[in-house]
Parts: structure tokens; C-alpha cells; sequence
């Protein structure tokens, strides 16, 4: 086992990390940016070595850097979280090249799950279904729209190289489908430096199903059960489950299958997701592979008792998973809602300031990862996300309403959250339902409504 | 289901009683104490009315106050907590009388199993062993030490109305014996106005492990389990497990049918604990039945995933149990350390001050019940508990690993706590091993050397 690692990451998944490590007797080291100094991460770490200013242009996202970092600190590992340099390959690649373990896949199957192409053609190989949608990535607004008017509308447009909603677009009709795609291909390549879109058929109304994957370096993989992330915001999840209520017992055994014979295709190990699109005929389609830990993995942790960071550290030091899928029981029903540095009032525009005053709320069945304390900043350079609240309950109702308490509960003061927000959202008759189209067509139309 | 319910208890069983009413949507009425009016339960219950002055015979154990309270509120029941009127039968039956559920099981089981005489008879009667030792509570000390002399030493004196360590003297030779009778006698008599007093056996070295019961007014009986109380300094508890890994599978399972036997034979209903010592010899005895929620439940709630609060409220309202044996399954070991304010390098003494730094450690398995905030005062009219960090990691060495984590991110300024003493403590070989004897030794040779 590593006796040290660093933690590529800052906020709530950086103490995630450095928790781990400490239970399992593993030295930490941080980095941090020059704003960043008094962060919680940094603070926890056994180290913490700052690496540059405030942009994640010049810190979080500097490979060279962190990388010396790691080599100055005697750092066996890097765990890279999600975001920032989580889905690079070729930070993955550069990590090995200078003989430091990337914790996660190799950068390999980064970049064949990252190109979104690849990955269609390969899942379709093995047998798995897929969206109809672009083989290849296109930058040629032309050629995307004779394909868009080929499989039929409504389309949605991406980025190959994206993620995090950005660089998407739904388009309903053919005239409207070029603007769309220009629009959609400038946005890309301002954030990933890269305009190669594909097009694929929009699934309307849809859940998204994701399931955990677990595979070590000896060839062993097994799934975790779902999490239903359907409840988004302009392609942001808000809210997500373990396990999906709707989903019949025949159709989590396909699933989850098919998500264990996604990841044995990719040649995947580590910690990784493999989310579906679920029409209202109950059919299934891949959408992407996640090769990195999620934002709403404490959702699988809470139902299941397993320590998916941990698994993902020992898996990436050369341990046989310790787990076989008969050892995996989902317990109860877990939801996160992720609270955010942003005011839900004003079009979810990001807010910063000083903590004033905090209280997180605690108990029987809730677990709140955050990076918050009293009197820390929020500062405007980084992800919105200050806290994640997840509770479990013995089924879902006692979920929500675990939920709710610990929302009403939670106390941010100094900087407006959308705490309130999830408290509607989490008390209306629609979630209580489940009727997650009404919940996504609301959030929509008040969007359009805000324009 | 009940509309509203009054938490007669403070500190955190009320926060966690308050909580647990919240999830079920039912209305809350704290009380509190001149003294307590800015204190956690009293801020997080829908209303809180001021029952009297700062000392518990003024406030928290005035049973006419509280019932006042609780009529002029329109409070249905009253969950007593732990301590205070917690097993006070007279309590449990005014409420009766004034048509409030009690809960919390019947005034009469309270009554029986608080007379520790009786409750060894009907033990007896269901066929469940016990100690040798005296049938009836005693106030001579000549007939006690003609017994004693009888059943050979050492021998253990205990205060018939007592608990908590309180009139406790363990007499290892005959000639100690008569000093010891009357100092414990007198100890009784100021902490609960009786001298009746009874003599048993003591085991040397021995377990301390209980089962917790659940029972329904249908008569349906289960138990979730054993806790292993075996730490203890002055008979005070202050690390509990489940499961108690030395157990036998056959072990358990015999002990698990005498405790719900214990129950049955005690007319037991709501939550309960039956108490047994298991000598070298594996051999179990009955030693005592807690007719109320105990301090150390969360960690059965971590392994078991049940709520103990939710539990007992449903069934106060008459509901049925909604688990039947079978339904119980333990997964992870989960530990609990007290953390008091008290200071360990000056012979555990209390202390008090103002809370001026609060970081409480949180993320995967850890669970924190307290009612610390930032600011708050801690007094010294009550006890000096002031949070349970409570761990569940997938077998006792993660647990430990993980307690070990969450005690080093653990930061209360401004009051001195025993948080020190407990991470070395659960750091130690003996504790690694298991070794309760090496531990319990330590700390009785440690406080004698302090006397």
C-alpha cells in the first residue's frame, strides 16, 4: 500500500479523499492555489503545497505543477477527484511517465471513454445499446445537419471532448438546428479548447440511470446498483438517488449487467460509472462512461456500506477487489442534493462572501460532505458546489422527509445558497411522486421564463 | 400517529429525540432550564417552554412542571430521553394519568425492573441465569456481610435504586466488607434518597454486553443485536461496539433468545436493554433490564441500519412492529466514544466554558451526535457528555482506523473535553486487540494512583 498521497482536488471531494487516506494510515498531501491557503483541504492534509493563483488555469489544472508536487513530496499516488484534470488522459499518461500511480484508469481507456465516438463503437461491439446518434465527431455544421435530419428530430447536440452540460444543445426543428450547432460548437471550444461536436436522437421524456462500477487490475468487475440522476438543471444534476424506484428487478439485473460488460469492453479498472438513458418504454441506452469517482457517489456508499474511494486507492495500489457482486446488498434508499454557492432566486447566479455562521445538520441517516467552516471564503474562481447533504432512510419516503429535516436544519449564513431551493423542490408532490418530468419541465420553463 | 411531542431531556438525546419527530412531520415541544434557554433542543423544537431554574430538581426532574408543559401545549406524548425521568415509574404513571403516552414501556415494568431484586426473581422464574446474589435490597450491614461471606469474595455492592456507577463498591476481602457497605449506603442515600442496597458475585474479568429489544404492545419481540460495553472507568461506559466481535455465532444467538425471553418475561414494550455479564468461561448471567433508549444506541442503528427513536414512538402509538426478527441483519462493526467535558490528565474533572472553536468531523460512516455549536455554554449543572462520535466501517479495524480519523478532526476550544484520552485510547494495542481487561486495569490502576 502507498504511505503517501496527494490529493489533485480542492473542496468537499479533497477532504473526502484525505479522509480516506487517513483511515487507511496513508500520508496526504495537498495542493492549494494562492487563494486557497486557508481552505479546508488544506488545513487536513498532513502537507499541502501551493501550486499557483487563484485560476485553475494556473493551480488545479496545471499538470506540470502538480506533478512536481508530488515528485518533491515523495507523493506515490495522485488522486485527481472529479474535475480538473480527473478525465485527462494525458495527465494520466504524464503521472505514469514520471512513475507516480494515477488513481483511476488508465489513460488509455480515459481517452477512449472521453472520446465519445470511440466509446459508441465500442459499446456497440459489445453488444450493448446506444443512442442512434453520429459515429464520428464533426466540426462541419452542414454534415451534422443532414445527419440530424436523417434520424429524425428532436436532436441533441454535444461536445466530443465535454461534460458538465457544457457545449449542449436540444434542437426540435431543422431550422433551428444550425445556429444551435455554432453556438454549441463556440462554447466547447472556449472550454475544452476542442469544437469537435457529434449529434445524437434526444430521448424525451428520459431518466438517467447510472451504475457504479468497481474493477480491479486483475480482470474482476462488479456493479453497484444504480443511482437515478434525473432531476437536472441545464444538464446539472441537482438531485440523485440510490436506487431508482422505477426500475423493475428484471430490468436493475439487465442493467447491471450490461454496465459490468460497458466496463470489461473499455478494458476499465478503478472506480467508474456507466450511465443510461431509460425511455418510457423501459429501454435502455448507453450514454457515456464516467471514467473518475462522481459528485453523487455518497449515494451508492450510503445503501451498499462500501468505501468507494477507499476501493478505488487499493484497486489503483494492485489489491484483487475485496468484493464479489454477491457481497453487494443495497440497504434503505439514499438522496443527495447538492447545495450550491448560488442563488436559486436570480437564475442560479453564483454568489461568494465569508461564512458567517453554520450549522450542518447531523443525526441517524445523514451525512453532509462539505469543505465549509465557520468564517471560510467562498471564493468566485472555483465550482459553486459547497456541500453535498445525503441522507438515508429506510425507503424513500423516510428518505425525503430525512431530507427535508436535515435541509431545514442546515444553517449557511454570509452567502446565498440554494439551500431553499431543494427545500421546495424536495417537499413538492412531484418529487414525492417521482414524476421527474414535471420537476425538469418546471425547472425549464422557468429558465425560459428568466430570459 | 401523534401531532406533537414533548422531549423532557436536553443536550443531545433531545437533539436527537427532536430530530427523529421532525422526520415524521410530528410537531415538537422542548423544555428547558433558565439556564438552557440558548441551548441546541431548546432553538431546534417548534416551541420551548422554560420549566425552571438551572439545577435538575428545579427543571428537567420536576415531573409537575413538565406535565404542565406538556398539557399546556397540546403534547400527545413525552419521550423521556435517558437520565433524568427517564425510569422513574411514579413519572411514567402521572403522565398516564394525565392522558399523555409515556414513551417508553409500562410504569409497572419500570417499577419491577427498576427493583433490582425483582427483576432478578422474574429472570429467575423465565429460566434466564443470574449472578448469585441477594434476593432482597438490604439496609443492614451485618445480614449483607453474613451473605457475602456466603456466596465468597470478591463480592459487589449496588444501590438498589441506583445506576450509573452511582453507590457502587466492589469489596475484594471479608474485613473490607462493613466500611464499604456504609460508604456505599450513604453515596445511595444522597443520590436517591433509599439505602436499600444488595450483594452480588462479581465477575472478574468479565463482558458487559447487551442486547437491544424492541417489543410492540401486540407482543412481537426482537432484539437488533449486541452492543459490547466492556470499558468502562468507575462503571461509566465509555466505548461501545457492535457487534462484540468475541461472540460466537451460537453464543449470540442463545443470548439473543434469553434477552427477548428477559423481555417477555418482564411484559416488556418500546425500546429496551437487556444487560447480561459473560464471564472467561463464556458463561452469560443476567444483570440488568434498561427500560429506556441507553446513550450507546447509534451503534446499533449503524449496523442495523433500524431507528431506535422512530421505533419507539410507533409503537407508543400503538403501532405494530414493523421488523420481525429476520428482517434484522448486522452489516460493518460501528464504535462509539464519549466525549465529556472532563479532564483526563486531572483525574477526570469537570469542566465548563464556552465553546469558542467547533469543528465536528463528518463524511463516509462517521456520525456525530451533539449539541455543540459554535458559542454555546457548556454548564455545570448537567453531565458533562457533550457529543457520541459514532463510526461504521466494514469490520472493527476500519471502524477503529476510522474513529482514530474523526477523533484527529475533531477541534472543541474554549471547554477541555476527553477527546485527547479516547484518541489514545482507541489508538492503544490493547484496544487493537480487543483486550478490555489490559484496558479496564489501566484505568483503575491510573485512578488509584491519582487518590
Amino acid at each position: 500500500m502507498y504511505q503517501k498521497i496527494l490529493v489533485a482536488n480542492r473542496g468537499e471531494i479533497a477532504v473526502r479523499i484525505l479522509r480516506a487516506c487517513r483511515e487507511m494510515g496513508i500520508r496526504t498531501v495537498a495542493v492549494c492555489s494562492t487563494a486557497d491557503k486557508m481552505a479546508l483541504h488544506a488545513q487536513l492534509a498532513d502537507e499541502c503545497i501551493c501550486i499557483g493563483g487563484a485560476k485553475p488555469s494556473e493551480s488545479y489544472l496545471k499538470m506540470e505543477s502538480i506533478l512536481s508536487a508530488a515528485i518533491a513530496s515523495g507523493a506515490q499516488a495522485i488522486h485527481p477527484g472529479f474535475g480538473f484534470l480527473s478525465e485527462n488522459a494525458r495527465f494520466a499518461s504524464l503521472c505514469e511517465r514520471c512513475g507516480i500511480d494515477f488513481i483511476g484508469p488508465s489513460a488509455q481507456c480515459i481517452a477512449d471513454m472521453g472520446d465519445k465516438a470511440e466509446a459508441r463503437r465500442k459499446m456497440q461491439q459489445a453488444g450493448i445499446p446506444v443512442i442512434p446518434g453520429t459515429e464520428n465527431a464533426m466540426t462541419d455544421a452542414d454534415a451534422a445537419r443532414r445527419f440530424a435530419d436523417e434520424i429524425g428530430y428532436p436532436v441533441i447536440i454535444k461536445a466530443s471532448a465535454g461534460g458538465g452540460g457544457k457545449g449542449m444543445r436540444v434542437v426540435e426543428q431543422p431550422e433551428q438546428f444550425e445556429e444551435a450547432f455554432r453556438l454549441a460548437q463556440r462554447e466547447t471550444q472556449l472550454a475544452f479548447g476542442d469544437d469537435h461536436m457529434y449529434v445524437e436522437k434526444y430521448l424525451h421524456p428520459v431518466r438517467h440511470i447510472e451504475f457504479q462500477i468497481l474493477a480491479d487490475r486483475q480482470g474482476n468487475t462488479i456493479h453497484l446498483g444504480e443511482r437515478d440522476c434525473s432531476i437536472q438543471r441545464r444538464h446539472q444534476k441537482l438531485v440523485e438517488e440510490a436506487p431508482a424506484v422505477f426500475l423493475s428487478e428484471e430490468l436493475r439485473e439487465e442493467m447491471g449487467k450490461a454496465a459490468v460488460d460497458a466496463a470489461k469492453a473499455a478494458g476499465y479498472y478503478s472506480a467508474g460509472t456507466v450511465e443510461f438513458l431509460v425511455d418510457s418504454r423501459n429501454h435502455f441506452y448507453f450514454m457515456e462512461m464516467n471514467t473518475r469517482i462522481q459528485v453523487e457517489h455518497p449515494v451508492t456508499e450510503m445503501v451498499t456500506g462500501v468505501d468507494l474511494i477507499k476501493e478505488m486507492i487499493r484497486i489503483s495500489a494492485g489489491e484483487k477487489l475485496s468484493y464479489c457482486q454477491s457481497d453487494i446488498c443495497v440497504r434503505g434508499h439514499a438522496i443527495e442534493c447538492r447545495i450550491t454557492a448560488e442563488d436559486a432566486g436570480r437564475g442560479f447566479l453564483p454568489s461568494t462572501g465569508t461564512v458567517t455562521e453554520l450549522h450542518i445538520p447531523g443525526g441517524n441517516g445523514v451525512r453532509v460532505d462539505t469543505m465549509l467552516y465557520n468564517g471560510c471564503e467562498i471564493l468566485p474562481y472555483y465550482d459553486s458546489m459547497l456541500a453535498k447533504v445525503i441522507v438515508c432512510g429506510r425507503n424513500r419516503e423516510e428518505a425525503i422527509s430525512k431530507m427535508r429535516s436535515a435541509l431545514g436544519e442546515l444553517i449557511i449564513e454570509g452567502v446565498t445558497t440554494n439551500r431553499d431551493f431543494q427545500y421546495e423542490l424536495t417537499g413538492s408532490d412531484e418529487f414525492a411522486a417521482g414524476d421527474i418530468d414535471a420537476i425538469n419541465e418546471r425547472l425549464q420553463t422557468e429558465d425560459m421564463r428568466r430570459r
